[in-house]
């Protein structure tokens, strides 16, 4: 059994790592560390957890942890991240870490979108966990970059078209919707159920920090320089992401021809499930999963296509990706523990 | 006192209609009707309306109605629609249509995207009612086509640009998102609380019927041709659209200069709510009011201008309106009856 | 014109007030406070009152404020409030103070509930806010003690009864159910979207500092001591109140003849709808208005009645039943301003 | 590997089945069936299933069924579901019937509530699948008549107090709120969307049918005749049951003294979490899985005590405890397939 540790267990990411890892035939959860929460029975800052998980909060002693963890998974801020991950390495640990601190290659753009960053050389070695782009690099990492929610929803809907060059790279924009929960669990004023329920907007527009992210990818898919305009909504659901992305076709294709170009570029991956002609992605038919549902249509009279996608965004978005990082990393079988079964409604 | 009368009071517009027009000063509510419910006073339809309007439903006898009714609201459904308005006309009454029935001017388009068309020889003489493009065309209408409500949030947010000839018209890309009482008061599955909550998916991509509604509005403002892509998403709310438009900038522009632009354009428009810099539309600050509040960015990265806009799709995108359509072909105070301030939370 | 200041206007309840203060005929609003966002244009807390209210947020100054104010609102928290009553009242202004901290005559209960409370010699003077019951004692009120939400909604349901001794005093039990904004604009865990969405939940059983208020109140209508079960419950929806409460009946009465004796009772009342036999309240009916609609059930089964009521917790159950005080208390007609129609859906 | 068939797989009911067979280790599905949607994949009625199953609706044929399945399910609207039963225990399969068919024991009471019955001489063969009460009645089972929603969520909070006998069984109070997936997916006006949302009512006062079954059960474990009052309101969220039971003390006992009676009660019950003092239920806590959270309060200020408890009502309202029956008749471990982990948010 590996044992695994969850550093920041009292967020929403948190909760989601753990209701997934309890279902996880070939682990162990050895510590759980919260440090608002220190002492506490996580079963009882989450409720749902009792009768599967019931360890107390520790704080977050690297060391201490270290000696009994095989992997921790760091479900941190940024910044705080970097704080402690070079830590976990240092004493031997594989790291999986969802916050943006490795996600970024180059040092200037982390800086200019973040801030400061305290260990830029990892960089080189960390690996951007998208397993459907860089599994062969995932099989031997030490330290993963879990990717953001939405680059996770962006670039999978557009790495097909970027790979075949069937699009203008320049003519890319996506819009996207998260349910709140993406926000986090942190007690802050757009985050209320007033303030949100009943309500729809936009937000970050032309600044949210996932746009260099999602650029860094899909350049690398295109082999040019890609500039987007990414536009983030707040959905008044708890879970989701939606993400519809128009970009100009290269060459006439129908509907049909790129639906059997995408299933062909997906036929082997596990949790990418390409929606036949006619469909079109739900947030709700992947709720709870590590699903993401791919839909699009070819609009003649625009010569655009437009690629659908849906999340969970704390699934595939973060907790369910961590984990399909984790099996590869560790060997296991990619789908192991993730064969949840979406809850609709 | 206006005798109007609402034909097809039982659905959501219809309601809407009567919870604005009970408060309309200059007004008296002469007649309701329903096939459903006749007979059943309108408020246990829609106990709401008790204690403020509670007539019985009336069949759809045209000369009854006629008789009593200086104006009529048809919200009908298209087809139905144009089986009565004639009539009404005939029979000497004003007509504020909120069907699709006489919105398009082009019979082809019409057929093509609705059925074959009953009384085509009105499309001349119909106006398209939005008031802030066609108010002096409107002051001696006798017949208004009620705008669509997609259309009515995406042809304000574009308006300043297209006709400043700021934008790109071949580059329009247009991201909406409705609440469920967009999909009217009908039993549908799709309908239903638990296939809408805590979901979201686009729908009709590139075949919704709204878009040669737009795309007529906009090749008239543009004085040329346009195609875009307009992309309905459900939103599991009960009111509300958010339109978020993308078009590739044909000048540098600032988010305060066109921001200066836009609020000098709707400088005399009193429902039109220009957003400071830094600031974007919610739908919840709109709610059950006639108000459209339009925010912008300019994205000098991708040089794009991104324009969102939010109004209450019942009100500005139906009954809020049809009253204000009213209000200026009786010669009222444009305003009139629609003083509603927004509901918060 | 009556110059009204709403003092801790960045709230719930604090809009709330602007927004039905706006529309109202005989006031104007000289004074706006937020400690928070000093300086801040209100309509930049609430983009919802842009074009109708944008006064600066003041610091609570009451000398600067009684200066101009001839009623000052208090909504405030409960301690908050007794620290800013006594001062309005010596500077000559006439309070409507929508905290729990004059509502309460006894004071040993409220010190036992509450805290010590510094400014007891005004409970003597202080009239509880609820129009239906103590409307001549309003007519001069200096200080209007506004009623909690929970209470206004379970008093009015059970007042008919009591007063006429058809209920078992013994036998009551309130199952009270409330939308998040009852909770106030406070940023706390609980009120996050994620912990309030698609959950449901009792808190504060045998607990809620709602429950000597309502037993004090019941106690005067039934001339003998009541002490009853009062189970709030928090409802995701942003604002309603439904209470369900249950009695035991002294005599066998049909819900028709309980229905002809509300009717009876609240004849006169402008702001109570008694539904028809069949009918039951559903807050979506009330929503924004200051209507407490109320239906029941006699069950012969069992030999209780049931009486569910339902209100806007903002209006009827603060904000709407603060603006009707007001008008008691200042001579106008006591719906001015009120005469807002549900928004439904 | 056991064959089962699920019946009547297209309304929420169905589709809950089916999400947790899909991942029980020893059955197979064998079919599916769907009048509506006879032919079509059940993967595109319920896109969630894709790639879990892909079975195509069948009709519901008998002979054709019993032909492949050793287990059958019975999701069907009560008296649809006794035309297929005895047919399917004819032809030797064993029948989890999900409605209301076979779980009242008094043909008069049946008939009374619901319409004459065409097999009641099933009744005394049928056990009531609430496996806390009859688990040695479901060993050898042919027939499980699986409980309601509501009696599961109310039986089981006041089973452990009739039986020990500390509540006066007169004083009997419910009060419960179900999600709106409790009303099925049939279309009609009150499941839409737009009447659910943002709204709350009590329906059924004293009528509603599952007032017999829970008084059956009650009456059971009381071993006198029970009449309660019981109340159903309609909550909106997809799913989840909540219920508050109102109860006299015949003795004073604290909350920590129930609260140990309740754990010493439910000690070997794998699905029934009792919760630790100053604790209380949420239906988000058991959002997709078979746990009865339950938690209490004695309120010495009146002599009651409260006893709240929280369902999925999909799961062990229905779908799970349905398959927890199968589990307990086909001798499998009882909580097989059933370790689904609440999601939270």
């Amino acid at each position: 059994m590996l044992k695994v540790a969850v550093v920041g267990a009292s967020g929403y990411t948190g909760v989601e790592l753990l209701r997934i890892l309890v279902g996880h035939p070939e682990i162990e959860i050895c510590c759980v560390t919260s440090r608002q929460h220190e002492g506490l029975p996580i079963n009882q800052v989450f409720p749902s957890l009792s009768g599967f998980c019931e360890l107390p909060c520790e704080p977050l002693d690297i060391a201490a942890i270290a000696k009994h963890a095989d992997l921790v998974f760091t479900a941190l801020p940024h910044k705080t991240a970097m704080e402690v991950v070079p830590g976990f390495l240092a004493a031997g640990c594989k790291v999986v870490d969802l916050s943006a601190d490795y996600r970024l290659k180059d040092q200037d753009v982390y800086e200019q979108w973040y801030q400061v960053h305290s260990s830029p050389e990892l960089f080189a070695e960390a690996v951007y966990g998208l397993p459907e782009l860089y599994r062969e690099q995932l099989r031997s990492a030490r330290l993963v970059a879990n990717p953001g929610c939405y680059p996770t929803s962006v670039i999978l809907g557009l790495a097909p078209l970027l790979e075949k060059h069937l699009i203008d790279p320049k003519s890319l924009i996506v819009d996207s919707k998260s349910g709140v929960s993406g926000a986090g669990r942190g007690v802050k004023l757009g985050s209320l159920f007033c303030e949100a329920n009943e309500g729809f907007k936009a937000y970050g527009i032309a600044s949210h920090r996932h746009t260099p992210e999602i650029e860094q990818e899909l350049t690398g898919l295109a082999g040019c320089a890609i500039r987007l305009n990414f536009t983030p909504h707040l959905l008044p659901v708890n879970r989701g992401i939606l993400s519809t992305c128009y970009a100009d076709l290269l060459e006439d294709k129908s509907t049909e021809e790129l639906i059997a170009l995408f299933q062909q570029h997906y036929a082997d991956e596990h949790f990418i499930r390409v929606m036949p002609g006619g469909q079109l992605p739900n947030i709700a038919y992947v709720r709870g999963t590590n699903f993401c549902d791919i839909g699009l249509v070819s609009d003649q009279h625009t010569g655009r296509v437009i690629v659908v996608t849906a999340i969970d965004n704390l699934v595939k978005g973060a907790a369910g990706q961590a984990v399909q990082n984790m099996n590869i990393i560790c060997g296991f079988d990619e789908s192991l523990g993730l064969g949840i079964v979406p809850t609709f409604p």
